[in-house]
């Protein structure tokens, strides 16, 4: 270990941890499988991106209703599944951590769990893929005291969480935004929550434990949890007129605004620039535009005085709020986008694997002795 | 992107992903906070060395007692959680995949779960290492359609779990031998578990949701999972007499014999090791004497023909046969002493954070545009 030098790349910043072909952030923009996140968004439904990430390709015609099917075929719940969701959801956790545990026991009742052939584990993701949306949903039901609601099978994944979560069927604008919304945050390279996923999977573990642990991985609030914190922070400062001043406060005492900055991309988010422009309209309609305006105004002072840009997460929660969801299901339903994501690059490495074994370096005390 | 080479470190092998004063390989031997794993295995029972992970020193008298007290506190499963763990417990899963789903819920029960002070971790470690050893034995009585055995509040860790898994209190001889298998699995420097609950750890996501992303990754057959296996070969190897022959057969066709070889020891596990020496006595008694002989003729032969040695998991799970113990629980009873090592990297991980963000060399196609 001596010649490993002890500063080595904290948090593995700019380390290759794999290749992969799934996605990466190319130039100024982000890329699923050799198409950028601005053309995705425009041209493809969710459904479309899941199968564009799986497998490598854009279905049409035929093969993509087939796939639209399989995952439908799974958007209702086992009703063994129930009993327990319902005693999950009526404790008191934190709404990821039911989650982690919802989709670690669904995991449990699946006969195929311990099957790692590529064909079985894009049977599960599949399956999974679907059903989170619902669990989420459900979850967030008896939360309120209210049954979960079954789905409508014709209808897209978008349209039918947005229905089993609020009760109320989406207009068109507010299924196209949610759609959108779960293509944006359908992957994103080695996130730390897709990196958990391959480092669980890199063991030969099976698909939900990966799930599972990634699921523990994007609650944290360096990850998933930023976009519940903007919308904390924007009824923290309460009024447009208050923005400058929090900005100037937040600098000069070196404290972190919530969804600005990224690690990687240095000139802005390309997710964020999206949601920026469509979330504008239903912002409006939504009696939110306040805060989007405020939103904006934070964004034009970061960039002037500190050079930094929002993420995807800046945005993403208005659009949330706008569209009638309630903050605690906000990271959840980044993993309800996600999973399609860590699902794929599970299957990336299952089929080129090497279990990740990295060294710790040690600064402890030596040659001690046990005293008796 | 570019400057970065394709090649590198598949596995993050040789990579330097933190700091650390908990354990690490040292020379020839494991070392705990300074101290040898031989030391500790002949001097210290598993909750002092629970604590010299998670606080840097060995407890003594008054304050190893209070220590041993906090531990028993908790022993006992609380009663919401029961229903649950049985209904997870009466699935058709993985063995781990039960004490991950368990162990999750078991967070969710926990009010203090999202309070990442070194206190509360503390308090919550504390709280799930005495827990979890009952959470494995009442999933396995479960699983026999027996019911969970009390603690008994006055004995060790290692006491309570043989007696409250086989119904069956330990001879002094089997807790020792059991308590020893506790300190010596307890922890590894930055093995693939502890690494995931570092990874979880590092977006400040909680406890509960590190170590359930550890168990998910410790259930993979190329980490927690090889002494099960090397039961298995044992069983279908059948005899002494046909050792030779069948590691010949395995060198000549590049087929992997469980339990030996490890990417760190070049020159050999020092817990297989004490392993080796402490279980010939028990397996004698168990009437396994010929499985043990069966192993040492392995460990020569590979030895002396590709020049590898075994590691911990090479005559742990013959040990755990020796006590009459179930080889679906080798696992999880791995996880029983590992939290202790997951929690005290924990501690470390999140008094010096920063997320875990490395890169993956996308290989994939470029410039592809959807065509509609």
């Amino acid at each position: 270990m001596g010649q490993i030098p002890e500063t080595a790349n904290k948090g593995l910043e700019n380390i290759v941890a794999c290749t992969t072909e799934v996605s990466t952030l190319f130039d100024v923009t982000l890329v699923f499988r050799g198409y950028t996140i601005e053309d995705l968004a425009q041209n493809c439904g969710f459904e479309e991106v899941i199968r564009l990430l799986w497998d490598g390709d854009l279905p049409s015609g035929e093969r993509l209703a087939a796939c639209k099917k399989e995952l439908n075929d799974h958007l209702a719940l086992p009703s063994d599944f129930l009993p327990v969701l319902q005693a999950i959801a009526k404790t008191e956790a934190h709404s990821m951590a039911k989650l982690r545990t919802a989709v670690s026991y669904y995991g449990c009742l699946d006969p195929a769990a311990e099957d790692l052939s590529p064909d079985a584990v894009k049977a599960k993701a599949t399956r999974l893929t679907a059903a989170i949306g619902p669990i989420v949903a459900a979850i967030s039901r008896y939360e309120q005291g209210l049954a979960p609601i079954a789905p409508t099978l014709d209808r897209s994944l978008a349209w039918n969480f947005l229905n089993m979560i609020r009760g109320k069927p989406p207009t068109a604008e507010e299924e196209k935004l949610f759609d959108t919304a779960l293509v944006l945050h359908a992957d994103h390279e080695l996130n730390a929550s897709t990196f958990t996923a391959r480092v669980v999977a890199s063991s030969m573990s099976d698909y939900y434990s990966a799930i599972t642990a990634a699921l523990g991985s994007l609650k944290g609030p360096l990850h998933g949890g930023a976009n519940e914190h903007v919308m904390i922070m924007l009824r923290q400062i309460g009024s447009y007129e208050k923005v400058d001043a929090f900005i100037d406060d937040a600098i000069k005492h070196g404290k972190k605004v919530m969804g600005i900055g990224h690690r990687v991309y240095k000139h802005g988010d390309p997710r964020a620039r999206i949601l920026r422009e469509m979330s504008l309209q239903i912002c409006q309609r939504a009696g939110l535009e306040d805060f989007h305006k405020m939103l904006v105004r934070i964004q034009e002072q970061m960039e002037a005085k500190k050079g930094l840009m929002p993420n995807v997460d800046f945005y993403s929660g208005l659009v949330y709020t706008a569209l009638g969801l309630r903050p605690r299901d906000f990271t959840p339903i980044f993993a309800v986008s996600r999973i399609s994501g860590w699902s794929a690059q599970v299957l990336e490495q299952n089929a080129n694997n090497r279990i990740y074994r990295p060294r710790g370096f040690y600064t402890g005390p030596k040659d001690r002795k046990v005293r008796r």
